[in-house]
């Protein structure tokens, strides 16, 4: 008998009728013959209840005290569905992280977590109990409750899933797959059947929102099949696991974007040896992230740097630049707003020259212009501005052949 | 410097406004001088909520869920007050129930603490944090939530208070102390500046409804001083501590009542010997409260029983009774309802006879019918009917001196 774990969002148990439904796709999975363990999230607006609560008492919360009020929105939820399970005749016993042997670092609001102690969750188990976890919320070596930050119960479900070494983990959310693109603007995206690791990484962390990369990161490593799949539908869903040869057949694979994007340039850094590390630490040290960095070489021995950031970070940005100047050495700066980030992804790419040049060439013919461009891998990256992006996305689905029927269902 | 335990219960910390009033209590006493643990409930009507939550799931909720279910109230508190604490420039840590190392039995729903391990709470105090921990809930050794019934978070309080050898403990109300009987019913109902614990025993007992007596009973047996007090008001409140010899001057300190008794008679039961213990024992296993007990020799060899029950437990008592009429071997059965109990307390009565004599002395002036009696050393208790209570409490009230300028406020 294998180990499933399924792990069940904060719309999958929004109420307490979604809980019920939740209640019968775990019983479900039981009755397959496996091993369940569920992993929960807050319920819908919880979370958001609970940090409007603690925004009434201070508008600066110390953060410890933060994840204390934050992770009873998990322990609500794994009450309830272990209630559910119980009242349709199944033995459920829930867990708290701590409960669940969840070990964190130091760090609150946003751990990581470091060891998974599954002797208690083993033995409910083995006496044939469904078992049902609060996800995101893990604790420290000397008896402190952590919150593992944004996408935390993946994270949670993926950590148990290879420490219980189970044969799948299983992501229920609102939406039935991973896409080629998504489905909201692109009209032609269509449900992947199965994606790599990787390219489900460089998705996950280009603002596909399915998955937090973390989890998928955390998958990756230990090798353990992911499932995402409908709260709501019984369908199929969309399986990451390692690559298979077949499907380098598709180069591209899905097409990601992401709004808000602000493009700074620094002009004219005349300290060429300190100069890059000097800015991208004083920015770290004010949590600013950055993502594409570009740096061009001049004939003077100087250079201009431009890098992107997220809208929401520019004023902290330029205020980190500006009270540095005297050390960075620089002329100016210019910042350039309302600019979005469309990215292609597929590890097909690695043994295909030429795509991004077909890409570059598809955007040229729709007169969308290239403001900036990044790399890696399995992945070209370009920003445009804000009002070419769906037309740019939509543009790169058809040329990369993810409109039509050889996409794998 | 001196450890100071302060409790606070929902109506306290029912809103965001109020957990600011009480930070600044919290405060004041930090302000004194004082290493301060602040014991708090869950905010106003949220247990409430929680529990027709969990109703919404199941109307039979396995108990060990809904204590994972219900001690999310008291972690929600802990978390606010010491936000507000921050906010206000005081260092506070939060401590869920087995952060703070109370330790409990293994029952569900209505656990009794059995220990404190105190080390982690002594370390914040020693690095002088004002401690905030949720009342109400603590740990079994196996690591399970527990929860410790009505009144848990007077208990919690009074438990920390005498292992941490604090100097006192201040259980804050809505009331702004004990009374000689409830103000709400009767008019000249004095505040008692002090009362014994077992004066405050039998009142709590009774249904004055101030204070938990299993906290009270605690505090007895570790000698640690409670003080009742107002959380709206800044006024003194009642001490409770050893009894001093000068207070022995009031006889009688106080008058308690009770509404929705029921006296259940039964006729003509022929086992002696075996009788009593096979009635009682059947209606204990099913958890039926009995209180005041009389038994009645006939000339015959038979006897009749009479005792008293809470009228929500009428209709078990008469399954109970019935299902066993062959064993039990006794006549028939009758029962009498609209009754209500009205009692006496007072430490002094142990050297006063005719205590009782008087009492049945001015119900009979005021031409009140008495059903049952029942003595304890410091209390008599009748069995009046319920629409003669009120009248009943107000003339022993005037009858015993509690009306008078005598009482020391």
């Amino acid at each position: 008998m294998g180990i499933i774990v399924q792990k069940f969002g904060g719309t999958s148990v929004g109420s307490v009728e979604r809980i019920q439904t939740v209640a019968d796709r775990v019983i479900d999975e039981y009755h397959n013959g496996n091993k369940v363990v569920v992993v929960v999230s807050a319920m819908g607006k919880a979370t958001d209840q609970l940090v409007s609560l603690g925004q009434g008492v201070t508008k600066n919360p110390p953060q410890r005290e933060l994840d204390m009020l934050l992770t009873t929105g998990e322990q609500v939820t794994i009450a309830l569905l272990s209630m559910a399970l119980h009242q349709k005749g199944f033995e459920a016993q829930s867990f708290t992280g701590w409960q669940a042997g969840i070990k964190t670092e130091k760090v609150f609001g946003n751990s990581r977590i470091t060891s998974i102690d599954t002797k208690k969750v083993e033995e409910a188990l083995s006496s044939n109990k469904i078992v049902v976890v609060a996800g995101f919320q893990g604790i420290t070596e000397d008896g402190e409750i952590t919150t593992l930050g944004r996408g935390g119960s993946d994270t949670t479900a993926v950590a148990l899933a290879s420490a219980l070494d189970a044969e799948r983990c299983d992501i229920y959310t609102d939406v039935d797959g991973v896409y080629t693109s998504d489905p909201r603007y692109i009209e032609r995206a269509m449900k992947l059947s199965t994606i790599s690791y990787d390219e489900m990484l460089e998705l996950a962390n280009l603002g596909a929102g399915v998955l937090h990369p973390r989890a998928v990161e955390f998958a990756k490593n230990y090798s353990l099949p992911l499932e995402v799949r409908s709260s709501m539908e019984r369908a199929k869903g969309t399986r990451i696991e390692e690559e298979l040869e077949m499907e380098n057949s598709l180069v591209v694979r899905g097409v990601a974007f992401e709004k808000e994007i602000i493009r700074i340039t620094v002009f004219g850094l005349t300290n060429e040896v300190t100069g890059l590390s000097a800015i991208f630490s004083a920015l770290a040290l004010n949590k600013i992230d950055v993502d594409i960095i570009i740096q061009s070489q001049l004939g003077d021995g100087t250079m201009n740097l431009s890098f992107s950031i997220k809208e929401k970070d520019l004023e902290r940005t330029l205020q980190v630049l500006h009270s540095k100047k005297e050390s960075l050495l620089f002329d100016r700066i210019e910042s350039e707003d309302s600019l979005a980030k469309v990215s292609i992804v597929g590890s097909g790419m690695i043994s295909n020259p030429g795509v991004a040049a077909k890409m570059f060439d598809t955007l040229t013919r729709e007169n969308i212009a290239i403001k900036m461009v990044s790399t890696s891998e399995i992945k070209v990256s370009v920003v445009v501005e804000n009002n070419n992006m769906l037309a740019a996305s939509r543009a790169l689905h058809t040329a990369f052949e993810l409109d039509t029927q050889n996409v794998p269902i």
